[in-house]
């Protein structure tokens, strides 16, 4: 007798910051339902473990073991272990839409015509925000907020600057560390006040996430000084919140003793 | 004997676009524990109904029953309510940080001394573009992505507009529908392509989401023709994928019989 035929299925999942609280039901369901999850490097081991113990868990990190993992290599994983009938979890940090790399892997999927579904994550930004107590829109002071990476914004044009150097803008800048003192050079050459806040959230969410507040004069020299090594989200024109900074407990994500680093 | 000084406390709880699986596990967890639930109006029966049955529900909604809740006088309940001693909830629709009026809420608590937590959800940019297979960042296509609301980008400058009309540009429209002719007439006067792909999703992640695809110069006929009714989100620059218009089915939030809408 011939095998059937059987069509497997790719649930896109936003795995969220990182505390596993922060993943949606939904996610959750698919993470418990899934038989293999090809997962980013950055997703930790607390969500991993909500995986079922017969599932396949494959680290398809750039920065992974071995050789590191090319996107069209990837995209061929997805659609071959999807072929062979199992329900495949392709679960990315944040929302699998913002900085996701995420239509390559689509597409890989409809040319092998396997169904799949994106399951939405709390991107960086959310998570990073309440952990400062602050609001990425507010009336009065910033109509809009802007999603950014760090790499894409050396392709600028003048009228980006423009906008973002405009007093009461907000911005959340992803991947952004290595472009700290390119960004802080265009904005201040736009017109950005010196004094402008610039608040940078490590490792969001996460049990060892640390807060440097700073202001767009001193940015360069601050980053430097915090040797932040783990992901780091940036805000151009959010200061923590006082309250946050004078209650520096769980309860807003602050652990004891990073008092200084607002000092 | 006198009674104990309680203090109370606020979760600042974002309930996602609409379907209860988009909670997080965090927000759930917080809505279960609630004491107390001051809720927008547009949060629906199936996410109240993960309440204990002991827990007070307040409908704040601005068209709730009654006359309609000032600001002022929803940041005075928190307060009041908080001072009880009870767990309050302040549920809010998709995240309570992007376009929430939180701030506000915030600064009543901050005054009162009553501390707070922000829980993040699932933004209706996220759901929705979710709901079309599309991404919000693309390389090569777009290097940022702009959430917006229509009643404040009546105060835009010449340079956003600029902006907003460039090719490949994306953006989030929230609550865009009564400012959609003048948001199409600004962007065709700085230049932005007659076909640049527009698409509504209205009620993203409900059983009644419906979608609209458009090009911007039909936009403002299209969207009087389809009579959407409930909450939408506009996206500029993004269609849904084909495979969603080719498979209407639950699999991609779409309902059978919607074909029509893309015709």
């Amino acid at each position: 007798m011939a095998a059937q035929l059987q069509t497997g299925h790719v649930d896109f999942v936003g795995a969220g910051p990182g505390d596993p609280d922060l993943l949606t039901v939904q996610a959750l369901r698919a993470i418990e339902a899934a038989e293999v999850i090809l997962h980013d490097r950055l997703i930790g081991p607390d969500i991993l473990a909500l995986a079922a113990r017969s599932s396949t868990l494959i680290d398809v990190g750039k920065a992974g073991f071995g050789p590191s993992w090319k996107q069209s290599d990837i995209d061929a994983l997805i659609v071959a272990q999807a072929r062979t009938g199992a329900r495949v979890v392709r679960l990315k940090s944040g929302d699998p839409t913002v900085f996701g790399r995420l239509d390559e892997e689509i597409e890989a999927c409809d040319a092998a015509h396997i169904p799949w579904r994106i399951v939405p994550g709390i991107t960086a930004a959310s998570a990073a925000v309440a952990a400062i107590g602050q609001s990425l829109t507010r009336r009065g002071r910033n109509a809009s907020v802007r999603f950014l990476t760090g790499h894409d914004m050396k392709g600028f044009a003048d009228h980006d600057w423009t906008a973002l150097a405009r007093p009461g803008e907000v911005a959340a800048i992803y991947m952004g560390k290595k472009s700290a003192r390119f960004v802080q050079g265009r904005l201040l050459m736009h017109g950005a006040a010196r004094s402008t806040p610039v608040t940078l959230v490590e490792n969001a969410s996460r049990p060892d996430q640390r807060i440097l507040a700073t202001t767009l004069d001193r940015l360069s020299a601050d980053l430097a000084a915090a040797r932040l090594d783990g992901p780091a989200l940036t805000f151009l024109g959010l200061a923590p919140r006082a309250a946050v900074l004078a209650l520096p407990d769980l309860e807003h994500g602050l652990e004891p003793g990073l008092e200084q680093e607002f000092a």
